[in-house]
Formats: structure tokens, C-alpha cells, sequence
């Protein structure tokens, strides 16, 4: 993976290691919470089940934090991690499909927490369209690109059977959004300038069994 | 990674292999329900996105299905296929934590329809413990050791908050459970015979985040 911007360095993250940013932005917090002014990186290893190699390593990778001693400033660590992950600032989401999932998602505290703001939601249900959902007014799908495009949404969940996926995504594809994260069964078309994760219970499961059947080397991360 | 069975020959089977089985898998089962006999590598790429030629590669790995002119027996292939990942048979699961994502997780059909049936449920709210949520008893989760083994679970989900996730798994692998799909933004200490898969949904979020701030070249399948 490779990561660059208009006239600055170029330098290549892996995906484990934004993974592992994303674990030590939520050990820092936690560390916030309980009033710790500095962490060593053997005490961040220990709660993420690290090496203290790693630890330094990976934060050696963005700028000099730490003091030899002392150990690094959790409140001031916790930012810079942030601003790395660009969670240090509101992204405008909407959500696609107000089923089982599309309903957990909007009450699942986390997004929220990471600055990923719910404020538009879509589905195809004459029952669902205009009723109050969670103090949002579900839209009509029918108008997909034009409401994306009025609301200024910068990410979209889409939580949909996966039979109608690609045409949806289509839709949020032409009213400029940039990135997706589907939560439907299925391999999605995009344009290359376009940001897509798939995120699949069942086939995490699939992994699983996979696995047991085969007496598979277990995998740890994914 | 490897798979490797008792006396059988060994082979390397990578984690992407693994999903596109997954997809093939889907796309065979809605080709039966549109009543196909059988299947072209071609079609069968252009339902998932692939080449005909990655198609024919992924499937020749797993013994000679097609026949030259005629393709793929649909329902055989996904036979087979449903044998090689293990969703053959019904596995026994338990969902810990009746939360959000917990709760829209016991509704989720696709885990039933791959033969994950989610059997037991566990929680620590004294309101919850007792209560019929959709047609189960919560379970007390002091009594998790005890009742995973006695339900002969094989499978368990995770659905609890991060601070606590570590005694509760710690609790499923003294029950004997092998297999865990972890919901918690935590890293997790596992033995090596247990085969733990991670969901987080916010860090997927994160992930786009980071792309988008830092123009990362887009990846597509995780």
C-alpha cells in the first residue's frame, strides 16, 4: 500500500500498521480516561498484546513522540494518532438500508465516537421512508444521488441485499462520494478513485469454519 | 498460510482464495434459484468481477469440475464448495453480549443460512438474563464456562464491550470453544489452537478515513 501527497514524501503504510494505530488510539483513550500524562511503550505493548519493538517502531514511523524515560505524552500522542487516521474531524456519513444491520449501525456508538457522523438515512420501504428513525427522517432511495449531493456526504454505508447493491453504488458513485463501506454479500464495481471496504459477518465466519474443517494454522489479524 | 490435514497432503490455500470461495459460493446459490444446470467461467467472473481465467484457477485447485463447452454443474460446484468451507453441516453458536450489534447479529439470516445457528445467548444486565429475546433465553454470563460446554458450542461471538472481552474469552476457551468472531476494538490473547477472526466496524471506517487523508492508493478486497 502506498500513500503519498502532492509534493510531500512518500512513504508506505501498511494495512497492519493503520490497524495498530487504530488499536493504540483506543488504549490512549482509555489511558486519557484514567488520567495518565505519559505511557511507556512497554505498558501500550502490554495492552495490545505488542512487543515494545513494535510499539516504537510503528510510532517511530510518524515523528519522534517519545523521551527516553518518560515514555510519550498520551494526550498529545492521541492527537497525532488521530490526525493520522483523519478521526480528528467530522466526516458526514449516510446510511443506505435500515434493516437489521442498517438499524444496529446507527445506534453503534463507535462510529460516532471516531468523528464518522450519521446524518442521512436511505431505504427502499414505502413503510420506512419519511418515518423518524433514531431522530432521523428515513429518505426515499428513489433520490439517492441528489440528496447525497445536497446533504454533503463524504462516506456511505451501504446495508442493502446484495442483488441491488451494485446499482445503488452506482448511484452514490455519480453523486461524487469517495468512500464506502459495504456491508453486502457481494464484489462491488468502483472507479479507481473511490474508496471501498467490504466488511462480511457471515464470510468471517466462513473463515472460521473453514478453518476447523481444514485444520487450518490459525491467523490472528486480518 | 496452510492448510494441513492428518495424513493428507498439505496445501496452501490463501486468505483471498478463501473469500472468493465465499463469493462463488453466493453467486451459485442465486444461479440455482434462477434454475441454471450450468455455469461458464465467463459468467461466473462476471457476476463476481473477476477474469474467466482466475475463475478456472481458484476452481481446478479444489479437483476437476467443468466440462469443456458445457461449465460448471451448479448445484455440484456449490456442493463442493459448501464442503470446503465447512458450511456443510450446522455449527452450534453462541452470541455473547445482547447489545446493539448483538441483538441485530441474532437477526442477521445470512449466519443461519451458512449453518451458523445461534443457540445461546449471554449477558451480564440483570434485565436482560431471563428475558426471550427472539425465541432464547439470555443466559446469566457468570455461568459461561459452565453452559458453552454443557450446550456443546462451537462457535462463539463476541459482542462486548473492550474492557471486558479479554476474561470473557478467557472464560470461552477454558469451555473448549475453537472457534471465536470478535466484535470488541480489542486485540484478544488467544491460544494458538483457537482460531479467532476481528470485526471492527469502526476501524474499516478508519480505514477509508486514513485513505482519504492521506490519498492513499485504494485497495479493494481486505
Amino acid at each position: 500500500m502506498q500513500s503519498s501527497q502532492a509534493g510531500g514524501p512518500k512513504k508506505r503504510i501498511s494495512e497492519s500498521t493503520i490497524h495498530r494505530l487504530s488499536l493504540y488510539y483506543r488504549a490512549l483513550s482509555l489511558l486519557e480516561k484514567e488520567n495518565y500524562e505519559t505511557v511507556s511503550s512497554k505498558e501500550l505493548a502490554k495492552r495490545e498484546k505488542l512487543t515494545p519493538a513494535q510499539v516504537r517502531k510503528d510510532l517511530s514511523f510518524f515523528g519522534s513522540f517519545g523521551t527516553r524515560g518518560l515514555g510519550y505524552p498520551v494526550t498529545e500522542l492521541k492527537k497525532r494518532i488521530a490526525t493520522i487516521l483523519g478521526i480528528d474531524r467530522v466526516w458526514r456519513v449516510a446510511l443506505i438500508g435500515v434493516g437489521n444491520i442498517g438499524s444496529a449501525l446507527v445506534s453503534y456508538k463507535e462510529f460516532a465516537k471516531q468523528g464518522f457522523h450519521i446524518v442521512k438515512l436511505f431505504d427502499n420501504d414505502q413503510r420506512k421512508i419519511g418515518s423518524n428513525h433514531k431522530g432521523m427522517i428515513v429518505s426515499d432511495i428513489a433520490n439517492l444521488e441528489q440528496e447525497l449531493t445536497e446533504a454533503r456526504i463524504e462516506v456511505v454505508v451501504v446495508a442493502v441485499p446484495a442483488t441491488v447493491a451494485q446499482y445503488i453504488v452506482d448511484d452514490v458513485v455519480r453523486a461524487g462520494v469517495k468512500a464506502i463501506l459495504n456491508f453486502a454479500p457481494i464484489n462491488l464495481r468502483v472507479p479507481e478513485d473511490v474508496y471501498l471496504r467490504n466488511e462480511n459477518m457471515a464470510m468471517e465466519l466462513e473463515y472460521l469454519s473453514f478453518a476447523m474443517v481444514n485444520n487450518h494454522t490459525p491467523k490472528r489479524v486480518k
